[in-house]
């Protein structure tokens, strides 16, 4: 069920009987040569809905521009500092609890995210507010994303490629994957970056000149598709243990 | 131009060339029994990625969420704090002009974000980061919004009615119309809320009960068609006025 | 009854009876050649004064300096940022009820304040601390003001001039009304600003020379004699029926 | 030269001329069963008027409210938190400073806002905006104050209680003196608070029955005149040699 | 008990029968060409550990960098902003709350801290949290420290030299004694710094050349015993009286 | 050169000639039955110490508490809130660089603090503030640490648990190491947590009874012997590389 679609009064039910809401977020930023800015929050919305649509839990809008500023030297690259990221995020999660949701997933593709939102769901939780936690698709089944690519990267790497072909094939520019292999960096073990233990990168254009990293050319919409379905699956599956849970079980446990 | 589907190399000449960009923003927020709660996001997106289309300027990603609060008794209302909004906007458009945006258009279809958008906007130009400016497709066609409707209504009303029914009318439930006249607020000059000179009332619900006003069985999507394009010419000639201006005339002017 | 002149004691009974307060609140701007920067406080204050004499409500002292940036290109204006004023306001109404005090009045008189207190009492009626609300004395009596003068405008007008002088007549400068008239912008609906539909104006300076709008050669101190007592009696009307209300009854509807 | 009456064209010559303003500053807070609310923000204004007429400096609007939290528990006392005055009084100045105005007076009669206004001070200094110092009038004559009674008092006391029978007798409880000191807590050094070297209260209800401490029945309006004359006579010395320092004098001295 | 030592299940019993923490804070600043930059932290450490070991009660690890921004002229002076320094003690002692601890002194070296504590304290007081007062050594022996030295100071003088020449002999620097006294201000009442009543210097390089105030050649290692002993003694009668209080005899008292 | 032990004219050469700090930070939590819960902050002192006597760079006090709340179940875990510990720790290095200090290492020994050093980093980076990157020793010997344990785990597992046998042995509870293991999570792998690829566990408590993994009982002294010392060497290494690199090239790179 898709909440932007909906009359205030067709949701009644929904609220009454369920808790749980699916937050679709991502990014819009640079992802190479070939890929639009809008993969991110593409993939994460594609999911949202797919799974919405095949268990009737509820999807929200999404919420398409999130903490990108490492991918700032590239063109177009669009997104808010971390501190008011985590206050959207936060607002808008605590206001849909009003309607009586109490458990969230927040359908998350872009990894820049993932810290703020587990700092964002533990405060939710404190407070005994909402359950919130982050899903990202490649990290439910990362089995077949190694099996189906020879060299990976997480960002702009043939995972996202293959998913975009599978999703919006037209946004994708395939005369260009040799281009992103090549001036990107293929081999993300042999990216420096980390130096005797420390990070000593901050930005995507420390590393990587186009942006990317990884093999594109491993990608094809057929790969797109068995990663979609297999992580949709997965998905469900969360949704579903998710919405079973008592709330109490959902929160903190008690002090010792 | 649509950013989130151009690759990242594909926007260096756009951003060598203009300096404007539109940001659609709305609300996901009640809009009566018939009408989906997507309703000012989804005008305004219409608005934006048109006159995006027609003249070539940028346009970004949509933001979903806005100051909905006073919806909140409705369900499936979304909103977030009005700081939180303004920080969000006021980030990501600051964020904007490191790739040489220095004006912006919010295209902004819903009321309850007007004066947060002129605060974002008033620190913007205060410290010479960018001109932005908010434009709702109805102040700019005020004479044929009252020509076309009898009883029009700030929220909800006919002139929204027939947008949706023009851009997606599979969202309207037409079959409600009458019902949302009547167990609303037709008549909005009737409507009381002021009391003495003051706004004694915070929310839609203050005033009405199913969260709307004014006589949608008013609006036809022919309507709608005529408002969309009689709009979309202000706002092209919004955007040419305003590319035009040396960016200096949009500054604050000096003390005296 | 003014709280700055009561001894503490003196003031038990009135919170034991009673749990409305008058906040006065305006600015310290430029009001053009002609009036003093004082203009909306004194105003504000005159009026607050004048109904708790006539009425027996708390009056507190007056909050001088709001939100005046747009005035800042002119001598003198004195203004904090929004966030700041918001926050000033919020804290000193908070606190007043800790004494007892559950709905408040602000007597504000000075337009660019109105949606900053908007915020503010949304906020508190949302936690259920107390019921603000903003009053501006000439919004209660817009007829009489539209009688009376031919040009009105929004700020340094007739209107004000006339209370001013019916207020505090030395502090208007008689001589400098053609002057005021002449160098400002007399007619306002001829003066520019909105662009196709969007507001491309943010500060008095970018619309007038002088800082003020309307014929203020208009004014007389009789006239404002004529709208103090108006609008006071309005505000007399807006504390009575306020007073008479349950708490309970001001307080945010419930979720529909 | 008071700015709150003059129209901004007459604060030309003064903003070319000079670079000082003197900001007066208190609280409204109970001041024991005698005195009025006002007790600190009238002397404050008092002795900014009176300064400002006498040397010609400006004066402006007074902020009337403060950091009175610790006066919370008796009946009439406002006040706003900490952070909230820092940062009103903190953007009120940064603003005065685009006048023209480097070097401010705060002309505070309250000691709960001295360090609030040091802290913002310093900030002020830091990044040389201004260079903003506070003044108390009792803090300028300590030994007069000494000289003229015997058990003195922070607050509530026979100097704070001469002078408010000075400057507006008809608000001093002249019957209730006695039963100030009665009811109150006359020797201060016997009052208990320091326990070990640790300051063990934190509002004046700690120590106070009635909210004030010292000897009021030793005031009388003559030594009011004297404690006026004398402070004034200092404050306007302190006008002159701020005003005759170079800027450069006044900012931070550089590092070692 | 030193809380850091202790392993978690060994502090159950602790926090089961006692409600009492100690922590150590100071600063990390230039305390002239004689002491080290951690006199401040050393030494409130010194007496939260001992009277710690003295009594049982629970110490923290001691927080080393405190408000300092005074004395930044000075090469190593570290320090954070005031607001900063707030937050992170009242964050840490809200925390520590959480645990049972309900009354907390903060065994402070540094009187730049001082007005910090007392504003955390009065917000933790205000919502019942916990009843958190500072303690200053010297303040506890005031007779003491006047009686040792000829010409005290606030910073740098005899009295820090002689605990530190007693806690860590080590670090001082005993042949710089008279430097620091000879490029200093030996004799405070000498110095300069307010002027009119006001006080108009804000770092501690506006009055000193070296950083330190007194004369520190009058300071001993014997000198530093008795003083540690004697505020040792003070602490632990400190400890003991706060540990039997009630903790609703430690509560604000209720409105009259 | 240890800071806290320095007068301030002797860092005036090391300001001179070098431009790195080495700031120690960890946290005041549990470590299980077996270890003190200043852990953490242990070893980052120990490390930042060795490192600044082999290289002559300057290290800093500590900060002992950190980001735990996700231990806050056990006895004696102390933390500040996430945004509380990045405006300490950015507020500390902004004011470091006032000496002339321009690149830091955080020499962290807290897995929770990691992301929140991150982002202050990269904002202290965006403005060219500063260089910070932060440092763990466990990460700059991972094939080590893996060699000499059999099950390790990232808390309060073996690597720590020699460490501090190494470092501060009376403060290991070496009879309670076969306790650890039973009563925590000895197989990592084998703990629950993730679901369908989302960290659905936000506490310590979540995972583990006694609030640690891995198996102690294969930790020895001397094991923490060669960790220290191998860590020490790669530490060495990064400082070297740092101090060797121009600030420009430090600095983020320029948009394409």
């Amino acid at each position: 069920m898709y909440l932007g679609d909906e009359a205030w009064p067709d949701l009644e039910t929904y609220f009454e009987t369920e808790s749980l809401a699916l937050v679709p977020l991502g990014s819009t930023e640079q992802h190479g040569p070939h890929l639009p800015e809008a993969t991110d929050h593409l993939i994460a919305e594609a999911f949202a809905r797919e799974v919405a649509d095949r268990t009737g839990y509820l999807c929200t809008p999404t919420i398409t521009v999130g903490v990108s500023g490492h991918h700032r030297q590239f063109h177009g690259t669009m997104w808010v500092e971390p501190p008011v990221f985590r206050q959207y995020v936060e607002s808008l999660t605590r206001n849909l609890t009003s309607h009586g949701i109490d458990r969230v997933i927040y359908v998350n593709a872009h990894g820049g995210n993932v810290p703020h939102l587990r700092e964002v769901g533990a405060r939710l939780r404190l407070d005994e507010t909402a359950f919130a936690i982050e899903w990202m698709w490649d990290e439910s089944i990362p089995e077949l994303v190694d099996d189906l690519f020879e060299q990976n990267g997480p960002h702009g790497g043939p995972k996202e490629t293959a998913m975009i072909q599978y999703l919006e094939s037209e946004l994708v520019h395939d005369d260009r994957l040799e281009e992103a292999r090549d001036t990107g960096v293929p081999d993300v073990d042999a990216a420096e970056g980390i130096k005797y233990g420390s990070r000593t990168f901050y930005d995507a254009a420390d590393n990587t000149e186009n942006g990317v990293l990884g093999d594109q050319t491993d990608a094809t919409p057929e790969k797109g598709r068995q990663l979609f379905e297999a992580a949709s699956d997965q998905f469900v599956q969360l949704c579903e243990w998710l919405a079973a849970q008592p709330f109490e079980d959902l929160l903190p446990k008690d002090h010792v």
